[in-house]
């Protein structure tokens, strides 16, 4: 062995890797129902679309598609970002505010990158996405979890903390929240925006799930509410068309802080690959997104009620989330149960999810768990409660 | 204007981008014959070919290549990748310790990661790659240039800086040199290998150049004489198939190492595109390159014996490379001209170029300039140095 730990860059030592990754390697068991991932259904996914996509891609551009790029990204789907941003989300942006990314998790990447430096505060949702967690910690900042209720994150506890600990960035998941499936209220949307402005703070608002609503009104976004260029909206086409294609974006009010999110990507990567932005530009151009949401929402929604349904298999005590949209339901087990060792002996009798306690980033809250349901069909969905359930009485 | 300078995080303070992408502003005039960039021939691009590719990785791959993939890369890949390094530059791999990543840029930017702590040396070819340089000053890393020659790094200065500043890191394009054009050759690439070794550093290779050889043989790569594990050979596919699809590798001996920066790279944009990673793998087990890279070095060819033969317009004085590949000469004028005012009236006469002193981490060499042949035209390359010998002559 012969790097040491100490080698490595400071905040990179000890950062061991994803716990989600480490759990995939365990679901190669013939059999096994997994609610560990947070993957889009394979049938949502369209490879003949795909392939006639990169086939007037090429006729568009010609040879011009495989030389390098502009490290903003293609102009065409900048345009077809902003609006359809403007129109989903409200977001206030035109092309010249957009930044396309590989996924959201990117434009998160450059956000950090143009902002923070080590032992700056974050203010994060307790709990919130894993991968976030990861990301913040490997610039080493200083975490500072807010708490939440069903309407997501609370906002006079957070303005307590705004005070306390001067964050220069505020990270919140407001739709279908990644891990616990929870919506921010449309008056807590206001009130960030507010918050952030009164204080001068940034508000990462990460996105990627909205358009996945299968019941009640979809709300506007943070950014909407924003007068003033605190808000930098991410979204990501990833759960909407394909997650291995790799296209996302971050809309920036701020001239300013888009040109160091640039800059900190022409040295990170020059560009994103010309070939998978044309493909999301045409898809968008061609209007086929209403369409396939429409699809996928139907069966996404009978996913999700088989998973409801289901709850009845799991001990007595045993509460849970009811989200309206997204990928993932949240469960909080009796006092006292403890999901790691249960995921043990859960994969044992052929289920798998993820232990809630990986997203605090304070740790603790081990009776809590992620379960995600949009790869399984709701058969397998039932089967797989059935088995959680017993798993947790072993 | 909301974001003060001091806004931002400390390092990417003053980071105005890259100087050549502004140049690349200027280069929208009409006739402009442009020396300044560093892509590939328009005609060295297939774009008919990788829509037959993208058909056969769909076939291949189905619904899968629009789903989440590992962040350590396709198998495929790697594999032809491994076999093709083995090959191509003796590097001891196996697929194993091949990372994936969006162009060589990725690899450093992931390797910067990894190991540098603000204030840590890195020693550096003096001139050196503008992007490299950008991507260090990010990391807060200090930059001591290493002095060169017509043979590349001089080791015994490069070992009295290595004892002076401890570097963590030796960055090094061994292979026509970005900007000079210079090959380090083989007694020092051996030398360079048994400095990292005995001192105990890693050595960044960047060689994504050397399969563009006009004449000469082949050198090993530094790697292929790293028997301990200090060398990480990072290589890429732009400049060989197409930089627009951002498929790169890194060779990283060491496991340790190798995921720390695949931790890195889970938060930085979770995994490189499926799609563009399938059609090289599908390009290099066709064993398509060897006959593409046959050709299009035989216009390069052309090309660079253009801009040599090109050199008698410029004024008496002035030295340049005698490149063996790669796509760049480098010039040195007369003691006393400026190539930074000289490219204002080049562009006035419809001919642009880099000046050299943005490849110096220490600045000054005002009378140093890069010239890239690869985007004209034989024709076109002896009109311009026409004009270019009269521009500095003005």
């Amino acid at each position: 062995m012969r790097f040491s730990e100490e080698y490595f860059s400071k905040y990179i030592q000890g950062v061991t890797g994803s716990a989600i990754r480490d759990i995939f390697k365990l679901l190669g068991k013939p059999g096994m129902i997994s609610f560990a991932g947070g993957n889009p259904s394979n049938r949502a996914l369209e490879p003949e679309v795909v392939r006639g996509l990169t086939g007037e891609a090429i006729d568009r551009y010609g040879a011009s598609i495989l030389q390098y790029g502009p490290t903003d990204g293609l102009p065409g789907l900048r345009e077809q970002t902003a609006k359809y941003l403007r129109e989903s989300a409200g977001v206030h942006c035109s092309a010249d505010n957009i930044l396309p990314v590989q996924g959201s998790s990117q434009a998160f990447d450059l956000l950090l990158k143009a902002l923070i430096n080590p032992g700056d505060a974050i203010l994060v949702e307790s709990p919130t996405f894993l991968g976030a967690i990861q990301a913040m910690r490997i610039y080493g900042a200083k975490l500072i979890p807010m708490p939440t209720d069903e309407e997501g994150v609370i906002v006079s506890a957070a303005e307590e903390l705004v005070k306390e600990h001067h964050p220069k960035l505020m990270y919140v998941i407001p739709t279908f929240q990644n891990p616990t499936g929870r919506t921010l209220s449309l008056e807590r949307r206001k009130a960030l925006a507010a918050l952030a402005a009164k204080y001068g703070f940034v508000i990462a608002e990460d996105d990627p799930y909205r358009d996945l609503r299968y019941e009640g009104e979809a709300l506007p976004s943070i950014s909407s509410f924003d007068e003033e260029g605190w808000v930098v909206y991410m979204s990501s086409y990833s759960k909407y068309i394909s997650p291995g294609l790799r296209v996302g974006a971050a809309a920036v009010p701020d001239a300013r802080l888009l040109r160091k999110m640039v800059i900190g990507k022409q040295s990170t990567d020059v560009h994103s690959p010309l070939l998978t932005q044309a493909i999301v530009e045409l898809y968008m151009e061609k209007n086929l997104l209403p369409g396939h949401l429409a699809r996928i929402r139907g069966e996404y929604r009978e996913q999700l009620n088989a998973m409801l349904d289901g709850f009845t298999e799991l001990p007595e005590g045993t509460a849970h989330t009811l989200p309206q949209g997204g990928l993932f339901v949240w469960a909080e087990l009796p006092e006292g149960m403890d999901a790691l060792p249960a995921l043990n002996r859960a994969v044992e009798r052929g289920v798998a999810f993820v232990p809630g306690t990986h997203f605090y980033p304070e740790g603790g809250h081990e009776n809590t768990l992620r379960l995600n349901f949009s790869m399984q069909e709701p058969a397998d969905i039932r089967e797989g409660m059935a088995r959680l359930g017993a798993a947790l009485r072993d």
